[in-house]
């Protein structure tokens, strides 16, 4: 048994002017980016969301810019066999989530447990 | 002064198969479907999100497939011009919505009001 849930919406940014992309995005959303706290993190600038709501982050990338959504999971590997099991393709395994790609065209990422609440109102998968 | 925010994620599947499409998103994000009530809404099937949580749709569409976020309003004009202010370009008006496309690449659009608590919740720009 485990859970997932939608977890969050990612803006790709292509480019190298991470800072600007987030302050287009912070502005025209409404929503106060967060200060980076982790270097590690040097290509995300995270959204300030109301509770529950979804997680946002901008993300600076090589590819071209789009929107894609993670799916957060509290057991990566039986996530993507569900996922695959509906149809999807494993695209690509990166440090610490697997990057999937839709019947339906669209890039997704599955990754581990973002939001407040998974625990009490993730869908529980047998 | 007017008031907007993040109103839906909308996942744009090219191809004729939406009840398909919709199949795969919906047990991928373990939401259900929603009755199409409105004949007029024959691309979109809504899916059902808990209530303070962004709008989900899965949307037929003939180009390429993609998610874009949608941004929902009290006053489409004034968002527009807010939004052409801080960068973005207008690309089409189609029913009572705006195409736009933002300065790091993404298309999305202005909608009018979509989720609960938007008069509360929504920001108010001056």
């Amino acid at each position: 048994m485990h859970k997932s849930r939608l977890g969050g919406l990612i803006i790709d940014c292509q480019g190298d002017d991470l800072p600007g992309a987030a302050a287009f995005w912070s502005r025209a959303l409404g929503l106060d980016p967060m200060p980076v706290t982790d270097p590690a993190d040097k290509n995300y600038v995270t959204l300030e969301t109301p509770p529950n709501e979804v997680d946002i982050e901008v993300q600076r990338v090589a590819h071209e810019s789009r929107v894609h959504i993670d799916i957060e999971t509290d057991d990566i590997d039986a996530e993507v066999a569900r996922l695959i099991d509906l149809g999807a393709q494993e695209v690509a395994r990166i440090r610490g989530w697997v990057v999937m790609q839709a019947p339906t065209g669209q890039r997704f990422c599955v990754v581990k447990v973002q939001r407040a609440n998974f625990a009490e109102e993730a869908n529980i998968w047998p």
